[in-house]
Protein backbone atom coordinates (compact mmCIF):
# COMPACT_ATOMS: atom_id res chain seq x y z
CA UNK A 1 0.00 0.00 0.00
CA UNK A 2 1.51 3.49 -1.33
CA UNK A 3 1.53 6.23 1.40
CA UNK A 4 -1.06 9.14 0.74
CA UNK A 5 -0.56 12.49 2.04
CA UNK A 6 -2.47 15.99 2.59
CA UNK A 7 -0.73 19.02 3.91
CA UNK A 8 -2.98 21.28 5.81
CA UNK A 9 -1.52 24.87 5.30
CA UNK A 10 -1.79 28.69 4.81
CA UNK A 11 0.53 29.72 1.41
CA UNK A 12 2.13 32.29 2.93
CA UNK A 13 2.78 30.87 6.71
CA UNK A 14 6.89 30.37 6.88
CA UNK A 15 6.22 27.17 8.90
CA UNK A 16 4.00 25.66 6.30
CA UNK A 17 6.61 26.56 4.06
CA UNK A 18 9.32 24.70 5.38
CA UNK A 19 7.43 21.64 5.04
CA UNK A 20 6.71 21.82 1.47
CA UNK A 21 10.41 22.62 0.69
CA UNK A 22 11.51 19.65 3.00
CA UNK A 23 8.33 17.28 0.80
CA UNK A 24 9.64 18.52 -2.61
CA UNK A 25 13.60 18.58 -1.85
CA UNK A 26 12.77 14.86 -0.66
CA UNK A 27 10.60 13.95 -3.90
CA UNK A 28 7.32 13.09 -1.75
CA UNK A 29 3.89 14.01 -3.20
CA UNK A 30 1.45 15.54 -1.56
CA UNK A 31 -1.98 16.71 -1.59
CA UNK A 32 -2.98 20.45 -0.42
CA UNK A 33 -5.43 21.91 1.60
CA UNK A 34 -5.14 25.59 2.08
CA UNK A 35 -6.40 26.51 5.69
CA UNK A 36 -7.21 30.36 6.74
CA UNK A 37 -5.87 29.38 9.85
CA UNK A 38 -6.91 33.00 11.37
CA UNK A 39 -10.81 31.66 11.03
CA UNK A 40 -10.06 28.93 12.84
CA UNK A 41 -11.88 25.85 10.81
CA UNK A 42 -13.17 22.98 12.51
CA UNK A 43 -11.41 21.22 9.84
CA UNK A 44 -8.16 21.97 11.17
CA UNK A 45 -8.86 22.70 15.11
CA UNK A 46 -9.96 18.83 14.72
CA UNK A 47 -6.88 17.42 13.57
CA UNK A 48 -4.63 20.07 15.75
CA UNK A 49 -5.84 21.64 18.70
CA UNK A 50 -3.34 24.51 18.83
CA UNK A 51 -5.05 25.88 15.69
CA UNK A 52 -1.25 26.00 13.53
CA UNK A 53 -0.81 24.93 10.32
CA UNK A 54 0.78 23.26 9.19
CA UNK A 55 -0.59 19.81 9.75
CA UNK A 56 0.19 16.73 7.65
CA UNK A 57 -1.72 13.66 7.95
CA UNK A 58 -0.56 10.58 6.37
CA UNK A 59 -2.82 8.03 5.32
CA UNK A 60 -2.45 4.19 3.22
CA UNK A 61 0.33 3.27 6.07
CA UNK A 62 -0.15 0.53 8.75
CA UNK A 63 -2.12 3.58 10.21
CA UNK A 64 -2.59 7.17 9.97
CA UNK A 65 -0.61 9.53 11.37
CA UNK A 66 -1.79 13.16 12.08
CA UNK A 67 1.46 15.06 12.26
CA UNK A 68 1.00 18.48 13.54
CA UNK A 69 3.36 21.45 13.93
CA UNK A 70 6.44 22.01 11.47
CA UNK A 71 9.29 20.83 13.59
CA UNK A 72 7.01 17.15 14.60
CA UNK A 73 6.57 16.95 10.43
CA UNK A 74 10.19 17.56 9.63
CA UNK A 75 11.53 15.11 11.70
CA UNK A 76 9.08 12.64 11.18
CA UNK A 77 9.84 13.22 7.39
CA UNK A 78 13.38 12.82 8.30
CA UNK A 79 13.17 9.14 10.53
CA UNK A 80 10.89 8.08 7.67
CA UNK A 81 12.73 9.36 4.71
CA UNK A 82 16.30 9.66 5.42
CA UNK A 83 17.46 10.31 1.97
CA UNK A 84 18.42 13.01 0.87
CA UNK A 85 19.59 13.95 4.65
CA UNK A 86 18.31 17.42 5.62
CA UNK A 87 19.26 17.59 9.16
CA UNK A 88 22.94 16.65 8.68
CA UNK A 89 24.63 13.22 9.12
CA UNK A 90 27.20 13.63 11.65
CA UNK A 91 26.04 14.79 15.59
CA UNK A 92 27.66 18.32 15.09
CA UNK A 93 26.58 19.01 12.01
CA UNK A 94 23.07 18.05 13.42
CA UNK A 95 23.24 20.52 16.18
CA UNK A 96 24.18 23.18 14.01
CA UNK A 97 21.29 22.28 12.09
CA UNK A 98 19.05 22.03 15.06
CA UNK A 99 20.64 25.33 16.23
CA UNK A 100 19.79 27.27 13.35
CA UNK A 101 15.97 26.20 13.28
CA UNK A 102 15.74 27.16 16.72
CA UNK A 103 17.24 30.57 15.45
CA UNK A 104 15.23 31.40 12.74
CA UNK A 105 12.08 29.71 13.99
CA UNK A 106 12.28 31.67 17.63
CA UNK A 107 14.50 34.55 17.20
CA UNK A 108 14.07 35.40 13.79
CA UNK A 109 9.97 35.46 14.28
CA UNK A 110 10.17 37.13 17.27
CA UNK A 111 12.64 39.74 15.76
CA UNK A 112 11.24 40.45 12.23
CA UNK A 113 8.29 38.48 11.52
CA UNK A 114 6.31 38.82 14.00
CA UNK A 115 6.30 42.70 13.44
CA UNK A 116 6.84 42.94 9.66
CA UNK A 117 3.92 39.93 8.59
CA UNK A 118 1.46 41.35 11.48
CA UNK A 119 1.81 44.97 10.44
CA UNK A 120 1.73 43.52 6.49
CA UNK A 121 0.09 40.36 6.37
CA UNK A 122 -2.16 39.70 9.47
CA UNK A 123 -3.71 43.23 9.41
CA UNK A 124 -5.21 42.97 6.16
CA UNK A 125 -6.94 39.09 6.51
CA UNK A 126 -8.38 39.97 9.71
CA UNK A 127 -9.12 43.92 8.44
CA UNK A 128 -7.28 45.00 11.59
CA UNK A 129 -6.75 48.45 9.61
CA UNK A 130 -3.43 50.17 8.55
CA UNK A 131 0.32 48.75 9.31
CA UNK A 132 2.21 51.05 12.34
CA UNK A 133 5.18 52.19 10.99
CA UNK A 134 6.88 52.10 14.69
CA UNK A 135 6.36 48.23 14.28
CA UNK A 136 7.58 47.93 10.85
CA UNK A 137 10.27 49.76 11.38
CA UNK A 138 11.60 47.86 14.33
CA UNK A 139 10.76 44.48 11.76
CA UNK A 140 13.14 46.27 9.20
CA UNK A 141 15.79 46.90 11.81
CA UNK A 142 15.66 43.39 13.10
CA UNK A 143 15.71 42.14 9.87
CA UNK A 144 18.97 43.80 8.88
CA UNK A 145 20.60 42.47 11.78
CA UNK A 146 19.63 38.95 10.66
CA UNK A 147 20.93 39.46 7.31
CA UNK A 148 24.00 40.63 8.59
CA UNK A 149 24.45 37.30 10.55
CA UNK A 150 23.33 35.00 7.63
CA UNK A 151 26.26 37.19 5.40
CA UNK A 152 28.75 36.23 8.35
CA UNK A 153 28.37 32.66 8.31
CA UNK A 154 27.57 32.49 4.52
CA UNK A 155 30.86 33.99 3.42
CA UNK A 156 32.56 30.77 4.47
CA UNK A 157 29.88 28.06 4.36
CA UNK A 158 28.48 26.89 1.03
CA UNK A 159 25.00 26.43 2.83
CA UNK A 160 24.02 27.87 6.14
CA UNK A 161 24.34 25.04 8.70
CA UNK A 162 27.89 24.34 6.36
CA UNK A 163 28.70 21.85 3.05
CA UNK A 164 24.98 20.47 3.23
CA UNK A 165 21.98 22.16 1.94
CA UNK A 166 19.39 21.61 4.99
CA UNK A 167 16.63 22.26 6.90
CA UNK A 168 18.60 25.72 8.52
CA UNK A 169 18.12 26.69 4.70
CA UNK A 170 14.40 25.54 4.44
CA UNK A 171 14.02 27.39 7.67
CA UNK A 172 15.82 30.70 6.49
CA UNK A 173 13.98 30.71 3.06
CA UNK A 174 10.91 30.46 4.56
CA UNK A 175 10.77 33.29 6.43
CA UNK A 176 12.80 35.55 4.46
CA UNK A 177 10.42 34.33 1.30
CA UNK A 178 7.34 35.24 3.16
CA UNK A 179 9.08 38.79 4.00
CA UNK A 180 9.91 38.64 0.01
CA UNK A 181 6.72 38.36 -0.77
CA UNK A 182 5.64 41.86 0.73
CA UNK A 183 9.10 43.41 -1.63
CA UNK A 184 11.14 44.05 2.71
CA UNK A 185 14.40 42.29 1.94
CA UNK A 186 17.06 44.98 0.86
CA UNK A 187 19.30 42.17 -0.89
CA UNK A 188 21.16 44.10 -2.46
CA UNK A 189 23.36 44.93 0.68
CA UNK A 190 23.90 41.44 1.30
CA UNK A 191 25.52 39.92 -1.30
CA UNK A 192 26.65 36.43 0.04
CA UNK A 193 22.85 35.84 0.93
CA UNK A 194 21.39 37.16 -2.54
CA UNK A 195 23.39 34.31 -4.14
CA UNK A 196 22.34 32.03 -1.43
CA UNK A 197 18.63 32.65 -2.14
CA UNK A 198 19.59 32.57 -5.87
CA UNK A 199 20.86 29.37 -5.41
CA UNK A 200 17.29 27.82 -3.55
CA UNK A 201 15.08 29.63 -5.64
CA UNK A 202 16.39 27.59 -8.29
CA UNK A 203 15.49 24.33 -6.91
CA UNK A 204 12.54 22.19 -8.25
CA UNK A 205 10.98 22.19 -4.35
CA UNK A 206 11.13 26.06 -4.29
CA UNK A 207 8.68 26.67 -7.20
CA UNK A 208 5.61 26.37 -5.64
CA UNK A 209 6.26 28.85 -3.33
CA UNK A 210 7.00 31.23 -6.09
CA UNK A 211 3.75 30.26 -7.47
CA UNK A 212 2.04 31.50 -4.40
CA UNK A 213 -0.42 34.34 -4.59
CA UNK A 214 -3.39 35.46 -2.11
CA UNK A 215 -6.39 37.42 -2.92
CA UNK A 216 -5.53 41.12 -1.81
CA UNK A 217 -2.26 40.63 -1.19
CA UNK A 218 0.17 41.43 -4.34
CA UNK A 219 3.70 39.57 -4.22
CA UNK A 220 6.65 42.44 -5.28
CA UNK A 221 7.28 42.55 -8.63
CA UNK A 222 10.57 40.59 -8.12
CA UNK A 223 9.23 37.83 -6.12
CA UNK A 224 9.28 34.96 -8.50
CA UNK A 225 12.55 36.51 -10.71
CA UNK A 226 15.01 33.60 -10.80
CA UNK A 227 17.65 36.65 -11.51
CA UNK A 228 16.45 39.35 -9.31
CA UNK B 1 37.94 7.88 26.99
CA UNK B 2 34.70 9.17 28.81
CA UNK B 3 32.63 12.09 27.61
CA UNK B 4 32.51 15.25 30.23
CA UNK B 5 29.33 17.55 30.32
CA UNK B 6 29.22 21.09 31.24
CA UNK B 7 26.04 22.59 31.09
CA UNK B 8 25.58 26.47 30.65
CA UNK B 9 22.52 27.26 32.58
CA UNK B 10 19.84 29.28 34.06
CA UNK B 11 18.46 27.75 37.24
CA UNK B 12 15.00 29.40 36.75
CA UNK B 13 15.07 28.83 32.83
CA UNK B 14 12.22 26.25 31.67
CA UNK B 15 14.52 25.59 28.35
CA UNK B 16 17.57 24.53 30.81
CA UNK B 17 15.13 22.54 33.15
CA UNK B 18 13.53 20.72 30.45
CA UNK B 19 17.69 19.45 29.34
CA UNK B 20 18.53 18.83 33.03
CA UNK B 21 15.49 16.73 33.38
CA UNK B 22 16.82 14.49 30.51
CA UNK B 23 20.10 14.47 31.74
CA UNK B 24 18.88 13.64 35.06
CA UNK B 25 16.59 10.91 33.50
CA UNK B 26 19.21 9.07 31.54
CA UNK B 27 21.41 9.17 34.55
CA UNK B 28 23.67 11.72 32.36
CA UNK B 29 26.28 13.00 35.05
CA UNK B 30 27.18 16.84 34.11
CA UNK B 31 28.96 19.74 35.02
CA UNK B 32 27.29 22.80 35.89
CA UNK B 33 27.73 26.74 34.92
CA UNK B 34 25.24 28.85 36.16
CA UNK B 35 24.68 31.85 33.41
CA UNK B 36 23.13 35.50 34.48
CA UNK B 37 22.18 35.44 30.15
CA UNK B 38 20.63 39.04 30.62
CA UNK B 39 24.11 40.24 31.34
CA UNK B 40 24.97 38.29 27.81
CA UNK B 41 28.53 37.53 28.93
CA UNK B 42 31.15 36.73 26.61
CA UNK B 43 31.27 32.72 27.93
CA UNK B 44 27.79 32.30 26.76
CA UNK B 45 27.76 34.19 23.57
CA UNK B 46 30.95 33.15 22.33
CA UNK B 47 29.09 29.68 22.27
CA UNK B 48 25.71 30.32 21.19
CA UNK B 49 25.41 33.33 19.21
CA UNK B 50 21.90 33.92 20.39
CA UNK B 51 22.90 34.53 23.78
CA UNK B 52 20.48 31.88 24.72
CA UNK B 53 20.51 29.30 27.26
CA UNK B 54 20.92 26.48 27.87
CA UNK B 55 24.31 24.95 26.15
CA UNK B 56 25.52 21.80 26.38
CA UNK B 57 29.02 21.04 25.84
CA UNK B 58 30.50 17.31 25.37
CA UNK B 59 34.09 16.86 25.54
CA UNK B 60 36.32 13.62 25.12
CA UNK B 61 34.52 11.87 22.43
CA UNK B 62 36.14 12.00 19.15
CA UNK B 63 34.92 15.76 18.68
CA UNK B 64 34.36 18.58 21.29
CA UNK B 65 30.13 19.29 20.92
CA UNK B 66 28.82 22.59 21.54
CA UNK B 67 24.78 21.85 21.75
CA UNK B 68 23.15 25.57 21.49
CA UNK B 69 19.19 25.32 22.42
CA UNK B 70 17.37 23.00 24.15
CA UNK B 71 15.77 21.20 21.58
CA UNK B 72 19.19 20.81 19.24
CA UNK B 73 20.35 18.98 22.98
CA UNK B 74 17.02 17.01 23.69
CA UNK B 75 17.75 15.45 19.97
CA UNK B 76 20.98 14.98 20.52
CA UNK B 77 20.86 13.20 23.90
CA UNK B 78 17.99 10.92 22.42
CA UNK B 79 20.27 10.05 19.54
CA UNK B 80 22.91 9.56 21.50
CA UNK B 81 22.08 8.00 24.88
CA UNK B 82 18.43 6.19 23.32
CA UNK B 83 17.52 4.66 27.19
CA UNK B 84 15.20 5.31 28.10
CA UNK B 85 13.32 6.68 25.05
CA UNK B 86 11.97 10.10 26.34
CA UNK B 87 10.66 10.95 22.42
CA UNK B 88 8.94 7.90 22.11
CA UNK B 89 9.15 4.81 20.02
CA UNK B 90 6.60 4.47 17.71
CA UNK B 91 6.00 7.35 14.65
CA UNK B 92 2.41 8.59 16.29
CA UNK B 93 4.01 8.86 19.64
CA UNK B 94 6.18 10.56 18.66
CA UNK B 95 4.35 13.20 16.93
CA UNK B 96 2.31 13.75 19.74
CA UNK B 97 5.33 14.31 21.93
CA UNK B 98 6.52 16.46 19.06
CA UNK B 99 3.33 18.20 18.96
CA UNK B 100 3.30 18.88 22.82
CA UNK B 101 6.49 20.31 22.64
CA UNK B 102 6.29 22.75 20.26
CA UNK B 103 3.14 23.62 22.54
CA UNK B 104 4.76 24.58 25.67
CA UNK B 105 7.85 25.93 24.31
CA UNK B 106 5.83 28.32 21.74
CA UNK B 107 2.33 28.54 22.82
CA UNK B 108 2.39 27.97 26.52
CA UNK B 109 5.30 31.02 26.72
CA UNK B 110 3.44 32.99 24.26
CA UNK B 111 0.34 32.75 26.26
CA UNK B 112 1.52 32.06 29.80
CA UNK B 113 5.04 32.47 30.94
CA UNK B 114 5.80 35.42 28.73
CA UNK B 115 3.88 37.56 31.14
CA UNK B 116 4.54 35.64 34.50
CA UNK B 117 7.87 35.16 34.03
CA UNK B 118 8.79 38.38 32.39
CA UNK B 119 6.61 40.25 35.41
CA UNK B 120 8.11 38.34 38.76
CA UNK B 121 11.46 37.43 37.48
CA UNK B 122 12.85 39.01 34.53
CA UNK B 123 12.36 42.41 35.69
CA UNK B 124 13.64 41.58 39.18
CA UNK B 125 16.85 40.48 37.26
CA UNK B 126 16.71 43.44 34.90
CA UNK B 127 15.77 45.90 38.03
CA UNK B 128 12.71 46.86 35.58
CA UNK B 129 10.34 48.04 38.45
CA UNK B 130 7.27 46.41 40.16
CA UNK B 131 5.27 43.76 37.66
CA UNK B 132 2.34 44.96 36.08
CA UNK B 133 -1.23 43.97 37.21
CA UNK B 134 -3.04 43.67 33.92
CA UNK B 135 0.20 41.25 31.93
CA UNK B 136 -0.28 39.33 35.71
CA UNK B 137 -3.52 38.88 34.66
CA UNK B 138 -3.37 37.96 31.65
CA UNK B 139 -0.71 35.74 32.04
CA UNK B 140 -2.81 33.49 34.53
CA UNK B 141 -6.01 33.59 32.40
CA UNK B 142 -3.83 31.74 30.21
CA UNK B 143 -2.58 29.61 32.74
CA UNK B 144 -5.87 28.39 33.59
CA UNK B 145 -6.75 27.46 29.75
CA UNK B 146 -3.47 25.57 29.73
CA UNK B 147 -4.00 24.00 33.02
CA UNK B 148 -7.81 22.82 31.60
CA UNK B 149 -6.15 21.65 28.42
CA UNK B 150 -3.32 19.28 30.43
CA UNK B 151 -6.20 18.13 32.61
CA UNK B 152 -8.32 16.53 29.45
CA UNK B 153 -5.63 15.46 28.45
CA UNK B 154 -4.76 13.72 31.66
CA UNK B 155 -8.02 11.99 32.85
CA UNK B 156 -8.02 9.46 30.06
CA UNK B 157 -3.44 9.14 29.82
CA UNK B 158 -0.93 8.29 32.39
CA UNK B 159 1.65 10.95 30.83
CA UNK B 160 1.02 13.62 28.78
CA UNK B 161 1.75 12.21 25.91
CA UNK B 162 0.24 8.79 26.45
CA UNK B 163 1.44 5.82 28.42
CA UNK B 164 5.65 6.70 28.63
CA UNK B 165 6.66 9.23 30.06
CA UNK B 166 8.18 11.39 27.73
CA UNK B 167 10.33 14.94 26.85
CA UNK B 168 6.49 16.29 27.06
CA UNK B 169 5.73 15.80 30.54
CA UNK B 170 9.34 17.41 31.17
CA UNK B 171 8.49 20.69 29.10
CA UNK B 172 5.24 21.18 30.51
CA UNK B 173 7.04 20.49 34.04
CA UNK B 174 10.17 22.74 33.35
CA UNK B 175 7.44 25.62 32.11
CA UNK B 176 5.11 24.82 35.33
CA UNK B 177 7.92 24.48 37.93
CA UNK B 178 9.54 27.87 37.33
CA UNK B 179 5.36 29.88 37.50
CA UNK B 180 5.14 27.50 40.71
CA UNK B 181 8.33 29.10 42.04
CA UNK B 182 6.45 31.99 42.24
CA UNK B 183 3.24 30.34 43.41
CA UNK B 184 1.69 31.27 40.64
CA UNK B 185 -0.24 27.53 39.91
CA UNK B 186 -3.78 27.17 41.18
CA UNK B 187 -3.56 23.28 41.64
CA UNK B 188 -5.99 22.62 43.33
CA UNK B 189 -8.72 23.21 40.93
CA UNK B 190 -7.17 20.64 38.34
CA UNK B 191 -6.99 17.58 40.49
CA UNK B 192 -5.56 15.30 37.61
CA UNK B 193 -2.70 18.16 36.76
CA UNK B 194 -1.82 17.99 40.34
CA UNK B 195 -1.47 13.93 40.41
CA UNK B 196 0.76 14.32 37.68
CA UNK B 197 3.10 17.13 39.48
CA UNK B 198 3.41 14.89 42.22
CA UNK B 199 4.91 11.72 40.58
CA UNK B 200 7.04 14.07 38.12
CA UNK B 201 8.42 15.91 41.50
CA UNK B 202 9.16 12.76 43.30
CA UNK B 203 11.45 11.07 40.55
CA UNK B 204 15.04 11.67 41.35
CA UNK B 205 15.79 13.53 37.95
CA UNK B 206 13.35 16.26 39.94
CA UNK B 207 15.14 16.66 42.88
CA UNK B 208 17.73 19.48 41.91
CA UNK B 209 15.46 21.61 40.54
CA UNK B 210 13.33 21.87 43.83
CA UNK B 211 16.69 22.87 45.81
CA UNK B 212 17.09 25.89 42.76
CA UNK B 213 16.91 29.25 44.85
CA UNK B 214 18.13 33.05 43.26
CA UNK B 215 19.08 35.22 45.29
CA UNK B 216 16.42 38.08 45.76
CA UNK B 217 13.76 35.72 44.15
CA UNK B 218 12.08 33.93 47.29
CA UNK B 219 9.82 30.58 45.97
CA UNK B 220 6.81 29.69 47.51
CA UNK B 221 6.45 27.67 50.43
CA UNK B 222 5.11 24.37 48.66
CA UNK B 223 7.74 24.92 46.31
CA UNK B 224 9.99 22.29 47.66
CA UNK B 225 7.17 19.97 48.90
CA UNK B 226 6.24 16.84 47.34
CA UNK B 227 3.33 16.38 49.05
CA UNK B 228 1.67 20.24 48.27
Amino acid sequence: MSVERTLHHFPLDPASRQVRLALGEKRLAFGELVVRYWERPKSLTALNPSGMTPVLVETGGPETLVLCESRAILDHLEEAYPEPALIGVEAAERAEVRRLLQWFDRKFEFEVGGFILHEKMEKRLLGLGAPELANLRQGREGLKNHLHYMDSLLQSREWLAGRRLSLADFAAAAHLSVIDYFGDVPWKDFASVKTWYMKLKSRPAFRPILLDRWPGLTPAGHYDDLDF
